[in-house]
């Protein structure tokens, strides 16, 4: 892609209206544009980025048997009363009457509505186990929502449904779906810990939140610095000073980002629904179910908030708009050459390059590559002769090639 | 795929609460799902179709230069009260307030927010033209949405808008999204005519509708035997019994349904929100722009009115969920041997086939695979000895191959 088509600017000067690091870099680079609190639009390049995680997260659950299916944000107030959840998340989802005086909310989440679908398919243990997932926008009246992508009242979520004859089978699943996570979220370039939280009103058990170190997290968090120990405070008795429960190390007190969380849900969606099945003996069993959820703007906002210096962005290869971004400074004919060469063997060889072809300063095209945070910088210049400059963005040192070595790196 | 993997079943009867044919048809064979009244979920294999759909659409805008982006749902009214619009759509926008009781609206379109957009990052005629599209969920707030995907309350739309320096570069570009989007139809398996329509309050010159004759239809047309007239009802003068205007020969009334519009708005949302720009001679002007819309959902109930017989859709090769369904009839190990090895060895050559290995009898499989309506069916037969049986879901004649053959053709 040429810069000089992009329809986006970068800007000179960080947004006034936001205090989060990563709305401020993703803002300034041009990723994304903010509507109002907490809604952004994802302009061209933040929405490839978007797509780069959706790639990862779709390949990662059909590898684990994931069907991918597309339900409504509209839904009834009646399928939310069967579950008592249209009054108890009435602080924080969208209700509001149609023209036909049905009162209608928007989905903060999907459990109500897989449930009353899976219901009319499921009828036998035969059927099961099955996965569901879905990535699809989700909405939260957020009364302030101030961390950029990190909380969104309107957001894009991938979430995954698992329905099991038995306790059992869901337990194996549910550390399939661990793996699963484990993966997708080092494929994006983050180092997670599982965190134990909360199973919620209707269950002793722990559910499990995928979580990054950073001091723009939310979530107080108690690591400890031998074992595999770790709580969010709100489940914890522990208080700073103590040992770790488990081998008795000194514990961490840390700031987290919750990036995905899964969740034993048991019966209790499918018994107040009625989601039974027949079991090998005749008998009707209500279904056992567990939900799996991960943020795709959050997990983009992490990214930025993990990965970033003074200059702006600094992507991971995987999640990265581009691989490369190949600047040409100068104006002579010999370098605008060797530049297009370079650029049209990448586009031949599906090498994903944006090719800075904008007549601006070069001292604006540096700065803009670091703020845009391409993984992969070559710059073509009058000065380096035929040779071309390969510079990483996550490190300092420049390196010259011969064009023809650059293509070979490129397209490898 | 496996068919016993998938976690929806065939219905036996059609759904009693719905009218339309494609509504009918899909819930019957489980690509989508009723929540309420214009509101569906889509399964598995509806998903599929509208995956299939969507890679169309994103195929045509890329070549014709379109930049994609994702815009929110949630819009503030500040913004829709700059065009008005707030209150000119009143009925069919949902309205409501959010807990800073702020007025937010769900968006049924999005000049506004791509105006507001443009405007932060087009500044000058160096940067025109530009070509900006998103496939994205809208909102309508429809007192009655008989029609199936034809006309929901939430449904998936693409839109394109496009910015000019002026009225003449505007009007080349909407020729060449028109071609794109006879693309885009042929693709789908559609016969459409291009039909003019109101321009709406600000133009007198036309929009176009490109419509496809169905007696599902809700738009009356009126289009001449002979030329190229063809006029919605609402613009036109002509009755029946009139002949054509252009070239006196009898005109044809006929019912159709609008699946994509394209429409130049000029300056009006410039204007009214202040997007303009420095023209060659340092003056500011607003920009010039159209919009260019598709209904994904709406398209694909489309290919269902029109492609389906009295045992159920009959899809068209690019937008079909599987190119192949591969039905295995009766248990004996030679059969099932074969079965498995054709479809190993599609699999390994990516065809994309749906494999039937349900232990249910011969007539549902045969049932079922007419109702789903992929467009090549193979069969492997305890009677057929070993060959493969392969019958286009469109023709009445069936085939006998070698295995060998079979998979040549499959894999070419």
């Amino acid at each position: 892609m040429k810069q000089s088509d992009i329809f986006t600017k970068t800007s000179n000067v960080f947004p006034k209206d936001e205090v989060s690091t990563n709305a401020r870099l993703l803002i300034k680079a041009g990723y994304i544009e903010k509507l109002m609190a907490g809604v952004y639009t994802y302009l061209y390049f933040g929405w490839r980025v978007i797509k780069k995680i959706e790639n990862i997260i779709r390949e990662e659950m059909d590898q684990i048997g994931g069907q991918e299916i597309f339900m409504p944000a509209l839904q009834p107030k009646s399928l939310w009363d069967q579950t008592g959840r249209w009054s108890d998340l009435r602080e924080i989802m969208y209700q509001f009457d149609d023209r036909s005086d049905h009162q209608i909310g928007l989905a903060t989440t999907h459990e109500e509505v897989i449930t009353d679908i899976i219901k009319k398919h499921i009828k036998s243990y035969k059927d099961l186990p099955k996965y569901i997932y879905q990535i699809q926008n989700k909405y939260r009246n957020e009364p302030r929502a101030k961390s950029g992508l990190i909380r969104g009242r309107e957001f894009l979520m991938k979430d995954l449904y698992s329905f099991h004859a038995d306790e059992n089978d869901l337990d194996n699943y549910y550390e399939i779906v661990k793996k699963s996570y484990l993966n997708i979220f080092k494929r994006c370039g983050l180092k997670v810990f599982v965190i134990e939280a909360s199973g919620g009103a209707f269950t002793k058990k722990f559910s499990h939140e995928f979580t990054v170190l950073s001091p723009a997290g939310e979530d107080r968090v108690i690591l400890c610095s031998k074992c595999d120990f770790a709580q969010n405070q709100e489940i914890s008795g522990e208080k700073e000073g103590d040992k770790c429960p488990k081998c008795s190390a000194p514990l961490k007190f840390d700031k987290g980002i919750e990036v995905g969380n899964i969740f034993k849900l048991g019966t209790r969606f499918s018994k107040e629904q009625k989601a039974f099945f027949t079991d090998l003996n005749g008998e009707l069993k209500p279904i056992v179910m567990a939900s799996y959820g991960i943020g795709l703007g959050r997990l983009m906002g992490t990214i930025v908030e993990i990965y970033h210096d003074e200059k702006g962005i600094i992507w991971p290869d995987e999640v990265a708009p581009f691989k490369y971004h190949l600047l040409v400074l100068g104006q002579s004919e010999k370098t605008l050459d060797l530049a297009k060469s370079v650029y049209d063997t990448c586009l031949k060889n599906k090498v994903e390059i944006l090719y800075d072809d904008r007549k601006v300063h070069p001292g604006q095209k540096l700065n803009d590559s670091d703020l845009l945070g391409i993984p992969n910088r070559l710059v073509v210049s009058d000065k380096n002769d035929s040779k071309i400059e390969l510079k990483k963005r996550s490190e300092k040192s420049v390196k010259l090639y011969p064009a023809r070595e650059i293509i070979k790196i490129a397209s490898s």
